[in-house]
């Protein structure tokens, strides 16, 4: 969890609630019950706690400690394809070694934000009855922690990535190929995000391509890749979704459309206002928006 | 028509047939029967000619004149999305001056390809009885001849460009907003294209995304956009589809499919290599893969 500064070419907000945990929590509380693990500081406000526990989320697993909470600066390019961190405080961040409460550790969900591998499969392995867990992780890790990271991923039912990552983690350009190589590597499911263009999933030996939806003002794309994430679990553990035996595909597909419905709504408005206000009905009417935009 | 040079990480070409009348006419050509209206110099080679002929194109309009065929070099970058002209010779196309033959002014479909606007409104004052009329354009045209092309593009019923070209044309970047604006200069459907992923269709308030096919191996995009367009063209005239009246949004759709269909297979092999042996059947199968990976 942390605080953010963005800059976008719809505006500028020097601080505001972010971090990949809320941006999970908060999607993935449209579809269920949802318990953090994170470490915050004593700046940490109390109106941001609220929000949370508004939305039916257990902190019990959220660690306070004395310090500053992570803090992250960015400015988005003209066209919000890229982005130049302007700055990144760990903090109390730097620390961090994730403690699961007792009443988590039979959660049967698990996503793994994007964290130092060592700690993502220590989380994992405090989890034994998990039913399905996988993750999120980043070019930093692959890069420079890869021998921890490909462990970690033994473990993983899925994993998700975006499309340069997964091109890092493989070796291969082509997305068949290296998801191919991936899909090797332990997770039976892969999840390629492309931005705006959409996300892919690989299981099984099919593929399915979901498109990015075409939103009229992107205000600001932080959080995007999260809430999709959160989407995607969320709507998992709704229906149950059990890993062995035969995947049920069309349940996967559908956590890929209820990722990117989350990830289409995150950008509508700065940092996670718009999960603020945000109901099932209007996620429901833009699953259905996807299905009409791509029917033939 | 042309003769390329094409340089990809697969290989190297020094001269091959190509140009975009070309691609369209060998895509369509699977769906519809073709007449190709363009011009060749006096190097043009028989068995190009016998090529678009087995394919039942009727080249009573291929005007061959004295001097050298249109030729155009360039190199693709390692990831293929970017490439770099390294020769463009006009030759016998910089006095091209379409002239229709009389068995064509009746044909009820067509399609511009890219070329002078001030030319294509001429092709298309020549067609009185044509009942579905769109083509083509590019940047350059887009930049240094709009009006020209906008007083074109008032009678057709589809355009067909890229992303970049769509928000030159339109002023907008987001490309909800510069569809709208498109579709107020004349055309009631326009297809934005965006490569590797996929296409839009906007017609009718709404829109439709096409998926991007994954293929394994990009040999040569050179003529993918031009197939594409030969795929719709060819799949909107073999099934009839009529302008007027309330749109069959279901066809178009389709016919984004088949475009798409048409532009993966041009890049399976180096220029018009694959057509050569492309079946219809290989064709249906590649549009129910489609169905198969959009499903949800």
């Amino acid at each position: 969890m942390a605080y953010d500064g963005v800059e976008t070419p719809h505006g500028k907000v020097d601080r505001m609630l972010g971090g990949a945990a809320t941006y999970i929590g908060l999607a993935a509380s449209c579809f269920t019950s949802v318990k953090i693990v994170a470490v915050v500081g004593d700046d940490f406000a109390n109106e941001d706690v609220a929000l949370l526990t508004a939305k039916g989320i257990d902190l019990e697993g959220l660690e306070r400690v004395r310090g500053k909470t992570f803090f992250w600066a960015g400015k988005y390019s003209a066209d919000m394809n890229d982005r130049e961190t302007l700055r990144t405080d760990l903090n109390v961040f730097a620390d961090f070694q994730p403690k699961l409460p007792a009443a988590y550790r039979t959660a049967p969900y698990l996503l793994l934000g994007n964290i130092q591998p060592a700690l993502q499969r220590d989380v994992r392995a405090q989890m034994q009855s998990v039913r399905l867990a996988g993750g999120d992780t980043m070019n930093y890790w692959i890069r420079d922690y890869r021998a921890e990271l490909v462990e970690t991923l033994r473990d993983w039912d899925f994993l998700l990535i975006n499309d340069s990552e997964a091109r890092m983690l493989s070796g291969e350009y082509n997305l068949r190929r290296a998801a191919a190589r991936i899909l090797k590597m332990g997770p039976r499911t892969l999840v390629v995000k492309r931005g705006e263009y959409g996300a892919i999933l690989f299981a099984d030996g099919s593929h399915f391509m979901a498109p990015g939806y075409l939103l009229e003002d992107v205000f600001d794309p932080t959080g995007a890749g999260d809430s999709f994430a959160g989407g995607f679990i969320g709507y998992l553990a709704e229906r149950g979704v059990k890993p062995g035996g035969a995947i049920d595909l069309q349940e996967w597909r559908r956590a890929v459309i209820y990722g990117s419905v989350m990830g289409s709504f995150c950008c509508e408005q700065f940092g996670v206002d718009r999960f603020r206000t945000l109901t099932r009905e209007e996620v429901e009417k833009r699953y259905r928006e996807f299905k009409a935009c791509t029917d033939f």
